[in-house]
């Protein structure tokens, strides 16, 4: 399949903001002026708290675009952006995506980026409505900005968890390393063969795949927690890894937790990929990052109440007294204790 | 002079963040919440609308570390970013700041780099309360977003300019240009020397060189237009050029300017700068980019008024009828119509 293939400076960067501007995502009525102006203008609840998070992601770095379909990486960052919004339990509505473009991107590929932003946007509920776009002169560079709001009472922090709690987590954990995993091999094996096309088989690991390259933030389970009135005590989205993240929730809150080894859910297909790779499963579960899950500490007596209307979370362990004492409870009689240096 | 260099890897990411929280810049009230978390959390006014702006800043695109202090580099990028929320006449409140680090970058320069963040953060009274931390292969990139608040009868728009407004622009123009032609031209001598260290004597080009490294945000006009209740009818941050800048509000007002040549501020040492590179200094003042002073618009009975409380700023031209054109009276008699392209 032949696809154009037009630089740039061909159409120059004013022409290019032009078509960037299509992809704005959902309509939000708080937004007053988007795109087209020195800084856009946002028109806050006078009763509401605003939530902002901002991050950054470099080629090699943070993706490599020999197996990122650039429509997939829009998305997948505008996920990695909303997702910090959801872990304070608040409702994304604004974003700002800074791109730093180099020559190897076309028109056409900066419009699949804005594609998959856009895609996701409308998923989210957000509008893209500003930013900067910029020349590179080697590696695509992405910077995004969410905002979004809560009303006050509803704000979860890092801190807060208590001696007690039970520690969950929604879908299942390690799916996405276990993706890069998969995808990381079929480079290799690809650049092996010296050929030109890198055109890999992926149809037997299309679960973990689509977890590395296009995943979804966890906005049902934040609506689930309104619908149902339960407020956890503490959340954090797992963008680093299970161990990783709880670590902060540990350090923030001051407390120890227990983690039931065999409680923590993962995939059929991650499991596969362990076996194939000569890997210890639990090694992608407990340290895997980008799954973009929630990780969430509530009381106990709420857990019954949260199941009843959403299912897609399991209990991992408890929070126990004793400051960023962390034990692992191997299931089979034996617990140790986790250096959290 | 010895400078320890402590590679980041040494201390780790969680060390280096920690360092990085001490550079806050000023408290505001209305930050509830701020490094440390999945997001900030910010408590907006139930009347004022907020602005937000980011921006994306790369080494060889943006800036150039060998003629940079990384200090002078933080307060730059942070002028950078809250001038675009002065151009919409608003105070900025909160900045987020997300930084990819390579090996060359020691923890010491990074605490340069912040360093120069909060004193800029405390000249334009703004807390840095997020952001993003992480490692880069090769070069180090900056995205800075800033978030500000403004009476929403206040807020100004490219938009907004009318037939036989006064065109004004503050401070003067083309200097931060001059400033890097000289540090350009520093940086060859040094290489054609074959010299271990890089020290020039630019005490001669002091003006144009900090205009260049550290320029400041035009925060008093801002202040000047509420104390004097002037508002103006379009207003725009000068970070690409008096022409390219002018160029956006024609184009969002629909509407055309003439400008009249000698008019243009231009300072001594810019004049002197272009003389020694042969150049034509009004070149400097229409194309120069980065001097981040302000370009607006405002009815003519206006302009006495301003300047009773204000006097940095000169009137350029004025906005006539006939969209997106462009004049040039170069005060010799002549007009030439300019190509907006």
């Amino acid at each position: 399949m032949e696809e154009s293939f037009q630089q740039i400076q061909d159409i120059g960067f004013p022409a290019l903001i032009k078509k960037i501007k299509e992809y704005q995502g959902a309509i939000r009525k708080e937004i007053v002026s988007g795109i087209g102006d020195d800084a856009a203008v946002f028109k806050a609840s006078g009763t509401d708290l605003l939530t902002t998070s901002s991050e950054i992601f470099l080629e090699g770095v943070h993706f490599d675009l020999t197996y990122s379909p650039l429509q997939h990486l829009g998305y997948k960052l505008t996920t990695a952006a909303v997702s910090d919004l959801y872990a304070m339990n608040s409702n994304p509505v604004q974003l700002l995506v800074n791109i730093a473009i180099p020559n190897k991107i076309s028109v056409q590929m900066v419009e699949q980026f804005f594609n998959g932003v856009d895609t996701a946007c409308k998923d989210y509920n957000i509008q893209l409505s500003g930013g900067d776009t910029t020349a590179s002169h080697q590696i695509l560079a992405v910077s995004m900005t969410a905002i979004g709001s809560v009303p006050k009472e509803d704000v979860i922090y890092r801190k807060g968890a208590n001696d007690g709690d039970l520690i969950c987590v929604t879908g299942d954990l390690g799916s996405a390393l276990a993706g890069l995993r998969v995808l990381m091999r079929e480079k290799k094996d690809w650049q092996e063969s010296e050929s030109d096309y890198f055109q890999p088989d992926l149809s037997e690991y299309e679960y973990v795949v689509q977890r590395q390259l296009m995943p979804h933030a966890r906005k049902d389970v934040v609506e689930a927690f309104r619908k149902s009135k339960i407020k956890p005590t503490s959340m954090i989205d797992l963008s680093q890894g299970l161990l990783a993240d709880l670590k902060s929730i540990l350090v923030e809150s001051g407390i120890g937790a227990e983690i039931y080894s065999p409680a923590v859910p993962i995939s059929l297909e991650t499991r596969k990929i362990a076996d194939e790779m000569k890997e210890d499963v639990d090694k992608y579960a407990f340290y895997g990052g980008e799954d973009y899950e929630m990780l969430f500490t509530m009381n106990e007596n709420d857990a019954g109440k949260l199941r009843s209307i959403f299912e897609d979370f399991t209990v991992v362990g408890k929070l126990i007294s004793g400051q960023d004492k962390l034990l692992l409870n191997t299931g089979e009689g034996e617990t140790v204790e986790l250096d959290l240096k």
